[in-house]
């Protein structure tokens, strides 16, 4: 038995959070595909994505083999997420909106968001990279999805979301520079990230256009 | 000369159907490119990127500079498949559907399912990783041109297509596993894959979608 | 102070036209984002993919950890053109279409494509891949903003533009392949990239598609 599994077992808070969030993205990603009336392939290919895409690219940025392809109990995750998502959809019209869903996204999205920062910290990059890699980590699997599904990103137009993780790889970034507590840093981007995302699914926050800007300053 | 073009010309079946897919592949994608009206270079790169992205992807994927930017007789090939569409389409409205191309077509998603199942094998990837980095090795390119071609990949909602290559992938995967015979999954991998993928496009397979299990469970 | 400001303010040329592209490619990315009324992450998504997603695709195929995620000046310069065209946009409606802009986006094209070569020719990849990482590095960023934007990428169907890297590519590797004279492969490339772009701009050159053609041959 791996030793992710036994993480999770037994209580490593970051795994859980981590697996919660592979099933959640890749529940989310299926959900929107079947909603398009793609085929089985194409959902399983449109879940797997969302859930694997930014690590995937996460890992090319700084030249590793992606770990995806080396971890079977991962993948069997995000195949969970998938099945769910089909399983789901006979008597839910939309799975990836049900109150479960967010929340375990949220988690997800602090998950991967602490990985990539973790990640592109020890390649060296600079502060600028570290907050890049963190948020494609984060991110890069839903927009990949949205351009499969032939529509813009949601995150570069719509809801508070891809910026939750740069303000936490942000936080990462500055704990981790202060360096007093032993992964002070990952905790504080894993916190940071999970509140932000949850308060702005809540109150509905966004962020703002430039036309919106303009129309506020010149009424 | 190379020593590609003497496995060809004296016979190395694995080469050869590396070549008809190449400007097969390239002849598809670029007279998709001619119906939208692309211009020549769009034509072209169009071509080039059905050919030539899902073995780039596969090199990316395992750490390697791309074998595209280093053969040039692979390049004339695809460059070949261009020039066939572009001639063609002055004759055929649709020469990317005509029977000749479809065959070549289906030997050209063999021998890339093929070639990438083995470069994943010796990366020492996963079973799963053996399995996608073959069928994105076999339609990735199908799939990035039809994003230029600002659509959703076909793959993923009509016809059955990737599903051979996955399929083919998991065959290398079984063969490889036994271990008996020399080459035997290469064998396995490239027959099960042209085999069924001309029986999908003579029969009309598709992959049904989860409304189509739906109604058909509850009618 | 970085090296590449000093080689800005004490005159290194190519310096000098890299510093304009940077800014330039990212105020047009960003002005198009704007129109689309994306918000104002998504603004700096787009601006910053089409000054740094070129730079980037060019070193994931060589292989290294890329350069953008290692140097804060150059994603400062990116950050000068996002600010820009968000406040050029409350006076103009259109600042990436004023000549300024696209003097200074052929200045950053003929950089780019420079750039890429030699590190292609670095890499020592073939002719083909010396004119196609190049070309790559000019226009790949470009072509995936229109993705993210929801388009076919420009670069395939309108105007002479990535001609005009393809043709300074292989201007480049004439010029390296002679050899005589010390970095006269770049400033081969990079004068005839910007001649030709300024000359398509001012007289509306275009690429022909091959219904033109067909109709041009038989009227």
């Amino acid at each position: 038995m791996s030793q992710q599994l036994g993480s999770v077992l037994f209580g490593d808070p970051f795994a859980v959070m981590n697996t919660i969030g592979l099933v959640a993205f890749a529940l989310v990603g299926s959900a929107k595909a079947i909603r398009e009336e793609f085929d089985l392939f194409g959902v399983a290919v449109v879940g797997l994505a969302t859930a694997f895409v930014g690590g995937v690219t996460r890992d090319l940025l700084v030249n590793r083999v992606p770990l995806a392809l080396q971890s079977p109990i991962e993948i069997a995750l995000g195949l969970l997420g998938v099945v769910l998502a089909v399983v789901l959809s006979v008597g839910l019209s939309a799975p990836d909106e049900h109150t479960i869903t967010v929340v375990s996204d949220a988690i997800g999205l602090a998950a991967f968001t602490t990985t990539g920062a973790i990640v592109a910290t020890e390649a060296g990059v600079s502060a600028f990279g570290v907050v890049a890699i963190g948020t494609i980590n984060a991110v890069g699997g839903g927009a990949f999805a949205d351009i499969l599904l032939d529509r813009s990103p949601f995150i570069l137009f719509d809801d508070f979301y891809a910026s939750c993780a740069v303000l936490g790889g942000i936080s990462y970034w500055l704990v981790d520079g202060v360096g007093v507590i032993p992964s002070g840093a990952a905790a504080a981007c894993a916190a940071v990230t999970v509140t932000l995302r949850l308060i702005a699914a809540t109150r509905d926050w966004y962020v703002p256009t430039v036309q919106r800007l303009q129309s506020a300053l010149d009424p």
